[in-house]
């Protein structure tokens, strides 16, 4: 069950409107890595996990705090659309830059279709998706999504950062930061832990048994472009995180097999083959099949 | 530029035909985690890569591979249903579940649109989408994504070995686990290495300066919700991997401040106010507005 | 800020497991009118009021309690996948059509790619996306779409009802539709009040002038079809509910006025155009506009 | 059967080019709310419906008519794009911000895709989306729906007349305007009448017997946020629209029930359990697995 | 204006339920080359159609049948799932193949969300995305992709004809693989009419000066797989269709030009990049330009 | 199999930054008919093509070259953006036109989620989606969907040569220009070629019996709107392309057939029906299914 109290976390007050920034603050809101995307993460991670404690409870207790993100940055944005102007009527303004940033200027949504609020979307426009989402019940790989998540969330609320001096925005997303700070962290020790536990390993699921994969190709690094560079990293040679081998370097691609023949499917599918002599033999084939229908 | 060779990388070929099979078969080509998101992934990686030599040698090497892997699943699809049987009007075979896997018959694209032909989309018919790919010029973030995708794909692998009998699509599966064995491997090394180089750390984007970050949250554990087990692990006091700072944890979240008021944008968006007296006035204003307008 | 209980509203637990049922219940969990887009629509509409109180408040509390309808919905599909059988291999299970029904069976998704756990699609597979959410600003418009989200939603509860025999299921969907006998209720006087408060009123927006609008057809029902029994309806005569006219059958439509000519846009369009004598002449048009370039 | 008449119901002509306009326009066209959405919405719901007369006629009649619209507004766009300038090698009159606005300046695909034409994509040139539509087979959710898409409508069109000053476009827009009108009243008696008949009833759908449903929570606000003005709203005393109880105030959650215990699928799904003593084991059940396949 | 009429051009009666075929047939109503495509379409060429005459009148007279065929086909499925069972529950009839198909038990929506209705997706549930729809202002190409739509609705045709053996369906569907086989030879001669009449020629758009493009390669097939046979199409060898050159074959790719080293944007976008000496400096050259911001 | 070397097909370096046209190049690169699209069109077509030889080598020798243009393009646009500056905080930069396009500008992903890099996506920002690929098995149906590919192509460059005056930038247009005109002119000859060979013919698929189809209506053009002008078309009267007939002019749609009368589905879907008498009875009618349910 969730529970709403009609606090924010941290404040969300912008010093001024400023609706091109409104609709580039959509993208942490609404975008691919938005708080949107976190909060049903972690919530489908936790509906799907398959063993009570810690990690289920960690994945409880950061869930519902995304959704409080989602409801600040939701606050942040209807109120830098609050005061600005309306649109192309107010001619005169758009002579200065300083204040050309009418609502819908940018995201014309933000003012035809909520009117000067925030959408549930990203900063291009497109619609959340779930398909966004990753919960797979496999907790290595999916704390391994949320690592990632929380990087890719705290580099794009860097950027934007840059964008804006205002105090009030800076200072929600030097907050943000912060939080996304303490999530990369949280996650790696997450997937360490369970590392460390024997509950899951590398590779990913480590109940599978090696033993059933092609093990002469498991570590070997084929080099299908022709930079020659590649062989300079630490997976070229060397033990493997999984411990379990020895990477080895492959200049290039072994000669692989031949391609089977062309599929040739009934033919009442129609596909384009080779034609038995005529095109009329061809239909008689079809025709053949039709009587049998 | 990408060159094509006429083989596969590895034998593609199935025992028998499985039109089920051949739909479960699409979610690790165009899903979510499907080889078009990581050959597409990698292929932006290193467009957008800002540095030479090996760690982009490295994204070239395995793009290319990616996308051998895109075509040695989508000859297996149209494998699997080449001989499989057409459709409804044979309904004797609908007797025996063993071959009651017509074309079309979970995925109808698949006969329909594709005349037994593999298509761009999941096991559940949704086209691939770009909004999968991640490609954000950060490399430590970057390569944990993708680490992330090798992992998802391995574990979508491991399950699709357990839902067929198929000697032929097993043998290619276990080359695909290991391939994802190695690719998992590698992105785990590859990352590290870009932290003992010094060319990116934890927080991710190292070159941000923490201390424009609100640093009083930026260790915390805060738990939002009632389970008390989150205190137990190593997220919740001790280091922090990105050697800052010491984990805390915060048993319920600290007060809140106020919600800002409710937003009041100009009144020609006609959002729903409190109405100054009375509905007439409210369309005074608003025919003032126009009358300026 | 939400905070999240480790309890359930009311018991979510299935007698058997049902993987074919598990796939259908996806439907109001992520679908259209599910539990998703009514949490996330309340959320914005109560980020994006314009009033504090009561209809505020109204929002902020059902917004809450929705999330938990998507916890109840993920844990109940969760529990119907999890004892059911895992795949193809099991052939001789597939014997029997009451176990018939394999994870992955008719969603692939639900054993590939969540390995026995909920998802945030529809029951269809298509992800949810914030595209079925409606947040105008306007409460009037708002909460009528509200009233039918909830009216979709207990018409598809109520349809899902009979699609099952198992006793917990039917327990929790009788649960949901009580819920959804509330809500369609509930939104339904909330509209009602805000006219007779006079905060809104029909037409919406009541706010812009209907002066402005083009008065001759604003009560007029304008028949484009040959049926003529829409004439026998109350939209074919009396007053109308905004209470500002008559309603007016038109039997046909009046005759229109003449299209406007097809446009002809800037030669370096390339459209295809009447062109002026010859070929060359046209790609000479381009060739002077190149010039300038 | 449809037929074309290459007339427009009203005149649909702009004193002067606007591509910023145009691309704004787009959303009552192609956008969730737009013209499309209810032509199709109306034409899916009469192809549905289960009873002959006035009902199913009404649908006919409108249908057609916004399919009409459909094409005014595409004509409008191409005409507000025909003249504008073609792009940024005009350099010279980006200058003057009454003559900015280039074709495809802020929808690149008017310019680049449509050749200064109209597109079936809303003003963030997102394409539209079935997903949109609403057609039940249920008359009073749907006519409900219906309601709610011409408030929405005419609220966006509202908004659009404040940000246009061209007279041949807001002469188009209070046509919209009047017909949005005429259709906000037409749904709402249409509603009214389904229950007046007797053929249709709160709460939906009526013929789902209230009985099987949980009367105990029928009628109950529950308060899932810490507001407390909720309780002053009609909604939470008094008697219900359905005509079948009382409203009821409550003030905060009861209990809820515990969670059920995380699920255990299959191993072979290899989600992330409690180990059965170590890993070892843990592979060891799924090679036992393996071994029965 | 559009008019509707309540006919249809064709009977579209089936023998007898068919829950499964009914889903097939959505492809061909709501899929990617499906009736509302062709339909949106011709719609949205003609709106965009920068020459009057008997080219937008083609246009205009056609793109109103397929709304029709939209509606026969929309009939048709809601017949097919008219007396078709409702599902689970009658456990009994799904002994029986002959009557297994429930409504919904391939697509659940057709049960859930239409309640046995059609609905405007294809036969994997996808909505109707307007993606599909080309409409460029240039006739010869639209009018080439308009003959490829009707090439890939006749197959689509011709192979659901393939899959059913209700003789009511195969009477609509020889209906539809008539018109199709009209509007084939309709767009072909159509587009050789643009060329005879100089009004539009090959490459497209002809009014762009080929002496712009490259021409060392406007003529060469360039092979980049290592299959021989292309060779021996009349692609590489022999007067090209336009008219302005000769075929080539070049047997192998020329070399290329080195890649342009890697981008560096501004720091602060905190991409990956060379650090310089450490990374403090690196952190440094942010704090500088954050010292400007 | 695919192998990638470090070269560009053709040099891609602009003179300057400019993120607008850096937007607006998104489009042939993620766009509808970008090369994305071609690519994975052509990859698609080769793997499901049923005859080995010429064709199919066409196929992949051209698919791999397009891999290569969006490789170009990528460059390319992350060239664009590279030194374009970050954003609003450099406020005095954007008081001149000329340098104003800050990198997000238009396309806000730019900068927040790639960092100055190219994305999968069009100019508008809309994800590539494999909705837009065709791949039917049938090769005349396919060709005809390629040299469509070519023309939306060709002309989308087109239009971008004119939005440009940077000379690197232009280069590349002419070299993608001119591989356009060689890739219309070899679909068509390609397309000629398989109907000389008597492989494949009109009216596609050639093997349907034409027997089969409603013969009285495959020449007719039947005009569904009241231009009268189509008439005049080489599509109204004489030979037919497919050889099989005489084109024929109906200047009015014949009278169709009476609609079928609605349906009425179990009364378990809650559908609106004329009740039987009263909504007692009808819920009787349900509470009598769920009785022997």
């Amino acid at each position: 069950m969730f529970f709403h109290r009609q606090e924010l976390q941290f404040k969300a007050k912008p010093d001024k409107p400023d609706a091109v920034f409104a609709r580039k603050l959509q993208e942490v809101l609404g975008g691919q890595y938005g708080e949107i995307t976190v909060a049903m993460q972690y919530g489908f991670q936790s509906w799907n996990a398959h063993i009570p404690g810690k990690y289920r409870d960690l994945l409880f207790g950061i869930g519902a705090e995304e959704m409080g993100h989602v409801e600040m940055l939701a606050t942040m944005i209807a109120q830098l659309l609050e005061d600005a102007p309306l649109g192309v009527v107010e001619g005169a303004a758009q002579d200065d830059p300083a204040v050309a940033a009418i609502v819908g200027g940018t995201d014309p949504q933000h003012a035809i279709v909520a009117g000067a609020g925030a959408r549930p979307v990203d900063s291009n426009g497109n619609p959340w998706s779930a398909g966004y989402v990753t919960a797979s019940g496999n907790m290595l790989a999916d704390f391994t999504a949320n690592a990632n998540a929380e990087m890719q969330g705290r580099l794009q609320v860097a950027r934007l950062y840059h964008m804006t001096d205002d105090k009030g925005v800076k200072d929600l997303l030097a907050f943000l930061l912060a939080r996304d700070t303490m999530h990369q962290n949280q996650w790696i020790v997450a997937a360490q832990e369970l590392r460390e536990e024997g509950i899951e390993d590398l590779p990913v699921p480590i109940t599978f048994p090696v033993s059933k994969e092609n093990r002469e190709v498991s570590y070997q690094y084929i080099n299908f472009s022709d930079g020659q560079h590649a062989s300079e990293g630490k997976w070229a040679s060397g033990p493997t995180p999984d411990g379990k081998g020895q990477f080895e370097y492959v200049a290039e691609p072994p000669q692989g097999v031949p391609m089977p023949p062309p599929t040739k499917p009934d033919v009442r599918f129609h596909g384009t083959t080779e034609r038995p002599g005529t095109l009329e033999k061809a239909a008689g084939a079809v025709q053949d099949a039709l009587h049998k229908e």
